[in-house]
């Protein structure tokens, strides 16, 4: 339990990086928004300093920064990473942090594998649909999600304190050695998927383009969730055993984090809140350090984060070195301004931030992973069908159901084949290998919070462009909208409606489509592109005149 | 009435053109493939000569073409024109006939206005949605849409002749002075609309792409329509005063156009036919040369067309010069193995010429012009909304129905607000005045044949993305189905289904909304583009405050 460190105290060799300072009504920046805990590189602390704030204010007005980029009214370039985020990147440089905006980078480079870069930075990356269904119930950090606000701070471990504060007995500060002694607190593992509520944003920017604000800089497709093992303590019983509980008039537990979030050209320290009868309910809300029996990547916030179970990805607070027990929801952008949802009629004549309602818990979801949207599949009556689902607050996926028609006929998948709840006798503290990565199971292990995959095997007479689409039927009985209109909404967050894909169906078990594909193997020709013409001539002038003398084409009389 | 020409006979002038004459098997191209009638600038006879054909195969089979254009799985270029036809250029250079390419897109220049050039060459080019409703219920020939399927020969008037075989009583040959000596036959003028069936075609190919083959190079919009008044003989009078009528075996009536056309690289005339009793029905197949009281236009078939009433525009031949009575259909492949309707589960896989039918008349139809989609529209609690209706093979448009709410509640038009038929007492002959050009009426006239343009203000509450649709009831009582994919169909023809725009309300009768526009007025702002955030914001924090204590975002207990 470290003491709070003297802000002013400026390391100078924080000033000696590849990056020239700047200055500022003739004072140097980085004088001004100073880097000063030794070991926390990256952080500024904005949120204690209101004066820090204003001036920060004041310069970045004075800036010209890199327009938004319009993206919701053409396709998405198919770059990767899809959006660079100039304007971020510039804010970052403007107060004399562009060096996190290159060690983000790096700890993507290091951190993670084989991702879709859907923003280069803030980071925001996808996991690939391969990755998703082969990695299984668990996904591997390497390939798991990313949704970060602003760059990544690097923070030594021995060097990092946790503070608590506002509505509790006993304020207090916590070294990570006090976190981890199990003598002081118990700890905890739990499966917890974890979802930007983007995703499958794409969907809605399809249907109608939304509110652009730098929010939207994340065009999520199906890929921003994934399933972990987190290790940590419940933060309900640091809240009890550090600081003696909270306060009655407590009614929520505010998460600040070591990164800098900027909106409007104002600077904060991200910042969010969860109920505190979110946090009473044990392990729900823990403070994390371990990820799948692995030290929780940089990028996912080391060396500690929140963990929300069944909530948006947002509440999951990296980097989190402030808790601050509130009577209301934090009044940071991100918890107020963000990660609403409005009506469908709400929109930028009319938005406000009070007219949304806050998104906490996610609701039922699910997303088909193969075939891709687009697929031309080659089959013999039958097609596999295979993706995930979802639901937040401790809702169970109960039953997947997949219609090769529209919307019509819905079959539900077999509970084979779909991941399972495990129902596990190992000790406490038992450790188990799962695909190489050593993960800690034991008594208190819930699967509640995690998602399911699936697969099944429907029958498809049809050929042609068909729509297939899934939907999912929660514990509390909850399904999915049927269309994205049924859901759109300004902001282009929870696409939770039936996702629905288009797939072409050649079905071989038909004489003609057989007959088609082997005349095309004689003849080296694919079907592949399907709106490249086929080369040669379909029909014979004599198969043609024969067809048109059985079946002439108009009626004579 | 003229002699045939000798095919042989080759005007050396012909040949020395900026462009060099090429050689296949040591033989001159141009000797090959002679443009053997003086005055037939353009003009290659393919259909008489079996030989020259496959010579021509043999020498494209040699060549090597630009790549058919992939468009379908993307966005359109937002160019001007949108697609170019390298490949259809090679193949008319390659047998001699590059000056037909140029020829053509001079005649775009000298002949059209402001035209969407959908393809450079074979030229196609759609009416601007402007010109659609500001020309009223007779487009004007610069804007009167073009879908050709080559170039556009230049034929002398004078050394012009057209020429009737096959099954009639007598065949013969008549000259332009022949044809309109109206002592020989009486003329007609009739109000027609023309649209090509792949009007609309684009909602299709958003929806699932089709057909690649060359065919697919006109991805029309809304403008692949439009009304004119054409002057001419009905073939009708022609047959029968001319050749003494037809033989009792005649079911189609084969009309040979003087363009190239090119298919699976063999090289024809374009080649189309209509019913014997569509002919038969007087004034509903004419050939003509005049349109809306003026020359007809190289570009649109001079010296002499077909115009087909209540059909695909396909079978109003252009520079028709020989007619065929046929005892079934045109062999040729515009007519056999183009324009066909196909089952939707038909596809490449299975696709054969027998197995779709062939578009002849054209279903009723109908098209939103104003607003456009994805337009943002500010408004006092109404929108007016306007467009085109029409139904072929003379059904009338009787009613047009518009929905603001994406197909639950429908409006319909007052007959004052939709373009009527002229109840006309003038005397046969009689020239009216109809925008500075000299129209024919007669009491011949008739306008089953013709669209009508509509209006409707219909009442919007909303505001927000709607989804606003029209549909229309024909004379029969047909109406349009009610989603693009109940017609979806590979050759993406016949984009019948009722027509739906994306539109973004603002309704300004709205307190909220009145305020924010005086809001963005103060400050100088615009709300477009709409996806561009607000620079101020929205809410002050003491609003939101309050807000957030009038309605807490959560229960306590």
């Amino acid at each position: 339990m470290t003491d709070h460190h003297d802000h002013r105290r400026v390391d100078p060799q924080q000033q000696t990086g590849s990056y020239k300072d700047t200055q500022f009504r003739g004072v140097s920046v980085k004088q001004l928004f100073p880097e000063d805990r030794p070991g926390w590189r990256g952080f500024v602390e904005w949120e204690k300093y209101p004066e820090r704030k204003r001036i920060a204010h004041e310069l970045l007005k004075t800036k010209k920064f890199t327009s938004i980029p319009e993206f919701q009214d053409g396709p998405l370039p198919k770059t990767n990473p899809i959006l660079v985020g100039h304007r971020w990147k510039e804010y970052h440089e403007a107060v004399g942090l562009r060096e996190v905006v290159d060690f983000s980078w790096e700890m993507v480079q290091k951190e993670k594998h084989d991702m879709l870069h859907v923003l280069d930075f803030p980071y925001n990356g996808e996991t690939l649909f391969n990755y998703i269904l082969d990695d299984g119930k668990l996904t591997q950090n390497r390939h798991h999600f990313i949704r970060n606000h602003g760059g990544v701070p690097d923070i030594d471990e021995d060097a990092f304190e946790l503070e608590i504060a506002g509505l509790v007995k006993n304020p207090i500060k916590l070294s990570m050695k006090d976190l981890k002694d199990e003598t002081k607190f118990p700890q905890s593992t739990v499966t917890v998927t974890l979802q930007c509520s983007g995703t499958r944003r794409r969907e809605q920017i399809d249907e109608y383009p939304g509110d652009g604000d730098e929010l939207i800089n994340a065009p999520w497709g199906e890929g921003a969730i994934g399933t972990a093992v987190y290790r940590g303590v419940p933060l309900k019983k640091v809240l009890k055993k550090a600081c003696g509980g909270v306060l009655p008039e407590c009614q929520h537990l505010e998460f600040i984090g070591a990164d800098t979030y900027f909106k409007k050209l104002e600077a904060y320290n991200y910042a969010v809140s969860v109920p505190w009868r979110k946090v009473r309910a044990n392990e729900e809300v823990l403070l994390a350090w371990e990820m799948n029996g692995q030290p929780l990547p940089k990028i996912h916030g080391a060396p500690l984060r929140v963990v929300v179970t069944g909530y948006i990805g947002a509440r999951s607070c990296k980097w989190v070195y402030r808790i601050n027990a509130l009577s209301e929801p934090s009044f940071g952008p991100v918890q107020r301004q963000e990660y609403l949802y409005y009506n469908q009629q709400i929109g930028k004549q009319n938005v406000l931030v009070s007219n949304g309602f806050s998104i906490q818990a996610m609701p039922v979801s699910s997303a088909i992973m193969t075939p891709r949207t687009k697929e031309v599949v080659v089959h013999d009556g039958k097609v596999t069908v295979r993706g995930w689902a979802y639901s937040g607050n401790g809702n169970w996926v109960e039953r997947v159901e997949i219609s090769p028609d529209g919307g019509h006929v819905w079959y539900a998948c077999s509970p084979e084949d779909m991941t399972q709840k495990v129902r596990t006798a190992f000790a406490y503290s038992a450790i188990v290998t799962i695909r190489g990565v050593n993960v800690p199971f034991g008594f208190t292990l819930k699967h509640y919070h995690a998602w399911r995959l699936w697969k099944i095997e429907v029958p498809v007479d049809a050929e042609g462009w068909l729509e297939f689409c899934c939907r999912t039927w929660d514990s509390s009985n909850n399904t999915e909208p049927t269309y994205v209109r049924s859901a759109w909404n300004w902001d282009l967050h929870v696409t939770s409606s039936a996702h629905r894909i288009k797939i072409y169906s050649i079905n071989r078990s038909k004489p003609a489509t057989a007959k088609r594909l082997r005349q095309l193997e004689e003849m080296g020709q694919s079907l592949l592109p399907l709106t490249q013409p086929l080369e040669f001539t379909i029909e014979k002038f004599e198969e043609y005149e024969a067809a048109y003398q059985k079946y002439p084409r108009e009626p004579i009389d």
